[in-house]
């Protein structure tokens, strides 16, 4: 089958365990697909499987439903798996390393490459993980949220953790600026352009007295190098002056 | 008034365009104090303001929508911000830079932490912003999802970005911005420069072909917004404007 494996490289498992809705299962699917993670494991939906809720509302994610393993038990369902991380909001006194998502997708990442397979598990809405389940852990992710007001859902975990995954996927993208469309200006147009509007504002009158017209020019050259125009931009600037003189005369 | 900004250190605007349903802004409140953002700002409202389901839907975020501005044009709702990030789905033929969220928020917490107040548009359910909306921003916000299932709904969206802003607040050192030695116009400044372009440029016949005079105004209003124009810039230019036109009457 050909999975986004291929594309963003190997994925982690992204565990459901005992989900209630078939609604944020479905949910779960999106938001794992917006960042491009196909591989989701389901243990002991409360509603059963196949569930139609979690179809409806998975749409367009639906194969990440399909291609689902679901299990009965925790113990089965991360059999398989060499790292285990719990997602959890609140901090829990069970002595095992709390990561923030940025850092446990770090080094899922880091692990997934080494051919090692890795699991995030994410507890039914509302409750959370059991303490007997997140023994099954070998770490925590406990995401930053404010401690007045934490109301993450199960989708928004899930994307969150998706997006954190996608991220240290794309290390060299991520702080790339592009240009859309549009080339820079080299500086001898920035320059023809300055002299352009210096003679015509000189011709006009701008540079006015006499004794403060160097300083202001120099200004107004200064101002143009700093703006980095783009090649359009010259042209614009170019156009409106001609088009401002053009019934002058 | 106890806002988070005692906690957080200062924070953006989240400002949503043209927002659709009522419990999208509600959801969007949520996902915002989640991570302890709570400056909102809402720009014509579909279905009118105060809304009922979108305080529903906000339950315990309902402070973030009490205390929100309501406007009824994006130019007023942020003529008074120094920066401004569009967020896009799709990648535009703007000629503005394309940050990922986490290097727009690095560089909007570097910016808030300068005193600048910052913007961060959102536009309407499934249309997005238009392109004279997008015309008003200094740059694009664009998450990198799947490009084969890209289904970020709205609060999604928000809640990425309070995610990044939050993250950014915890790290200690921070990249900052130079401004270059005079302070930025506001987006109110820029705005009536653009205008007083668009007028002139318009009287003397510039926006021509009829029908390209659209494109033409907002790959103008775009520039405008791009360059980062300082104060003194904006003075320069309204100055040159004035000048060239003096004479001609």
């Amino acid at each position: 089958m050909d999975t986004p494996e291929t594309q963003l490289g190997p994925q982690p498992e992204i565990v459901l365990v005992r989900p209630q809705m078939g609604e944020n299962i479905g949910a779960a699917a999106r938001a794992m697909l917006n960042f491009g993670l196909e591989r989701m494991r389901i243990i002991a939906p409360r509603d059963g499987w196949p569930n139609p809720s979690a179809v409806a509302m998975a749409s367009g994610a639906g194969r990440v439903l399909d291609a689902a393993g679901v299990y009965d038990t925790l113990a089965d369902g991360i059999g398989d798996c060499d790292y285990v991380y719990a997602t959890t909001a609140r901090s829990r006194d069970l002595a095992k390393p709390v990561l923030s998502p940025e850092r446990a997708m770090e080094e899922a990442r880091a692990m997934r490459l080494q051919g090692k397979k890795v699991a995030v598990l994410f507890g039914p809405e509302r409750t959370g993980l059991e303490n007997d389940e997140i023994a099954r852990a070998n770490a925590l992710i406990s995401v930053p949220v404010n401690p007045e007001f934490a109301s993450l859902n199960l989708a928004q975990c899930v994307l969150l953790t998706a997006y954190e995954y996608r991220r240290q996927s794309h290390e060299t993208a991520h702080h790339v600026m592009e240009w859309a469309s549009s080339e820079p200006a080299s500086a001898i147009e920035v320059e023809k352009l300055a002299e352009h509007y210096e003679q015509r504002l000189d011709e006009a009158g701008y540079f006015f007295p006499e004794t403060k017209a160097e300083v202001m020019k120099i200004t107004q050259r200064n101002m143009w190098s700093r703006l980095n125009l783009s090649r359009l931009d010259v042209q614009m600037f170019h156009g409106i002056l001609r088009q401002l003189l053009r019934n002058k005369d």
